[in-house]
């Protein structure tokens, strides 16, 4: 048994796909996203501008959010020092969890240490619950979600992205009396396509299923009081289970569960995710209270991303780039190539101080390789001309195809 | 199919064990630890004296550490904005993970959004590369250990606690060909004894297995720079994967892997539950840069928070109740009973202003529930006194047998 031998041969392997990744190091200067520093070279830190960050509303940088962890950080310091059971709850936590219930018009709330393990715990442990129960899953699903579905044990039926004849095709083939949940996104973050959720829904009722939303991308960004794309469609109330991440829109970490008391009782008392593990910080909680309060009352920076989204398509379709059809705030350009993506992000990190990822398999099917691109409310039009005018002059250099605008 | 009568079900069967648990709502006072305020009753907070903090070195409320967070906060943000192949890597990081290679003597560190994560990550991706992979683990492993193992999906050998004799029997009856790894804690925190840790490499590299241990409670604790019982006896080179957690000793939260550079490259490329989640906040992670850093030069917090758990036994003993045989700094009272050992904490709770939970199953195994007491360098001697001779009284009060000091 040569151990080393076979984890040479699994990095090997991504060198071989030319998907092998390579962290890029660098910090956001607060007070001026989406200015940043890179570390690349050797030369110290150089200034850059950040095109693929989370943070979609730059809520991170947002003085109530800073004053609040500031505060937090004061008055009960750095970590809570222990699991929700067991010394590490805090009024934060509780202030947090009633203002997210809130926000989704549900009775409970849960937060976890991540929007991965809010997936995770919740679908496993939802699942085990429920003897016998069948999950319906969507095919572009988030990494987290298979992950809890797989843990669950449960036996799982793939439909076709936002398929809603292969959806019902597939809970018909069920027993009436198996209990069944559907899991499934709102905003698919890497095409930036929305999931019919009323009709969804629909289905659910017709067929008795529960259902499962992963809001991670539309919570802070979608309602008129950031509630996500059920918020939106008026359709909260039609959904049994609505998940959501701390560390997007809201710009700090964490992520969550909004349900029935009843629910959420049953997460909190039987998920070892959730109870295993110390809970999250009160200093970031105190921060995701600040952000997700002020986007309940404030629209101001919702609408400045979607403008600025919109334009930045309209800069990269004027020009012939390869924009995907995205219906929300994200703008993917597609390459179709992992190593051409990891070309086009390479030069433009180290020729125009430009950073976006190149996003490539297995967070999207082989082929389909991109860069994503999320434009903020603090990306400027002179930033958005500038990138179109690289990204073209890129292409060019490349030998790659520009689109004749329509 | 009524869903709402089977999760009722679920939350009965806690009543009626006994064992639904009850969050208590806390705020430690920074600068002040153990001190800290409850908001149990309707008459805002009440101060209490915290005894089961994992925060074992009050490093939550350090200096040096509120300071770095406070700074990093400022420079660059709240949170990371992405995952760390996606925007959310930064320079504190980078820095963070060469800072606790160092502290374990390995090449690499990986972190995690928390110790559950890193244990679960970790082992289930480490498995998954090693075709046909045999895990022996220790039956007291940690629920996060356990859900690696199962997520990997390969067979389990389960040894009896510390019973070398067992693993050796179990080991011998692989074949020599199959890939093994012994999974094992440092510091087993509930009941306070510590792993054989030579013996099992002694193990290990008889039957060429590969060895993983969790040293979640005895990271920042032992060894001259808080490298842990690995490092206090010696042995962190003969330990393949070494794994701790930022959220107990170092007073903040996250997780980490320590390794060979290849063996971390590995579970970087390939471990769903690292690739796929925002990266932990930069404010958590130069908290714990500070705290590493503070704790490898400094050993003062570690003497005086050993010397305040000889000095509670001694006390418990004395008085005649019925500490458990810890070796450690963790200092469990027996109780045996789910509901006796609630009423005695919620005595202690609302009568003597102490917290400190009841432990109870799947926590510990049901018929060994108990008080877990954790003094930390902050705890006083008077505190100490007047602990003990709440607990006496409440022993009388409830008819409980006090053993006789030898
Ligand atoms: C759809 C989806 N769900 C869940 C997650 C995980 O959320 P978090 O980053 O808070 O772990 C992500 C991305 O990170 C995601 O894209
Ligand atoms: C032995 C052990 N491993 C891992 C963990 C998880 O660490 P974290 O709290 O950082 O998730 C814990 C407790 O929380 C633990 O007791």
């Amino acid at each position: 048994m040569n151990y080393e031998h076979i984890f040479d041969e699994a990095i090997d392997r991504l060198h071989s796909e030319g998907r092998y990744r390579v962290f890029i190091d660098i910090l956001r200067n607060k007070g001026a996203f989406p200015n940043a520093r890179c570390f690349a070279g050797h030369n110290g830190p150089k200034p850059i501008t950040v095109w693929c960050s989370n943070d979609y509303l730059s809520m991170g940088q947002h003085p109530k959010v800073v004053a609040a962890m500031e505060d937090a950080l004061h008055d009960v310091g750095a970590g809570s020092g222990g699991t929700r059971n067991i010394g590490g709850n805090t009024h934060y936590h509780i202030q947090l969890e009633q203002e997210l219930a809130g926000l989704h018009g549900k009775e409970a709330a849960l937060i976890f240490t991540s929007g991965y393990v809010s997936n995770d715990a919740t679908l496993s442990t939802l699942a085990k619950l429920l003897p016998g129960c069948v999950i319906f899953s969507d095919e572009l699903n988030h990494a987290s979600m298979i992950a809890g579905i797989r843990n669950s044990g449960c036996p799982k039926r793939v439909y076709r992205h936002n398929d809603l004849a292969h959806l019902e095709e597939l809970l018909a083939a069920e027993d009436a009396d198996t209990p069944k949940l559907i899991a499934f996104e709102s905003v698919y973050s890497m095409d930036g396509d929305v999931a019919p959720v009323h009709a969804i829904c629909d289905l659910a009722e017709k067929y008795n299923a529960l259902t499962y939303i992963d809001e991670v991308h539309a919570v802070g960004m979608y309602g008129q009081h950031g509630g996500g794309i059920s918020e939106r469609d008026d359709a909260a109330h039609r959904i049994d289970l609505i998940e959501g991440t701390m560390g997007k829109a809201f710009g700090v970490m964490g992520g969550y569960v909004a349900s029935s008391r009843k629910v959420i009782d049953c997460i909190r008392s039987y998920a070892p995710g959730f109870i295993f593990t110390t809970s999250l910080s009160p200093v970031l909680v105190a921060g995701v209270l600040a952000s997700v309060r002020h986007l309940k009352e404030s629209s101001v920076e919702r609408e400045a991303q979607q403008a600025n989204a919109a334009s930045l398509k309209r800069h990269f379709r004027e020009a012939g780039l390869p924009v995907m059809d995205s219906t929300t705030h994200i703008v993917p350009l597609m390459v179709g190539d992992p190593v051409r993506a990891k070309t086009i992000s390479d030069i433009l990190l180290a020729e125009y101080g430009v950073y976006v990822q190149p996003i490539n398999f297995p967070t999207v099917p082989r082929g389909t390789e991109r860069l994503r691109f999320t434009p903020g409310p603090t990306h400027t039009e002179g930033m958005m001309v500038e990138l179109t005018d690289s990204l073209v002059e890129i292409w060019d250099r490349l030998d790659l195809e520009l689109q004749k605008a329509a």
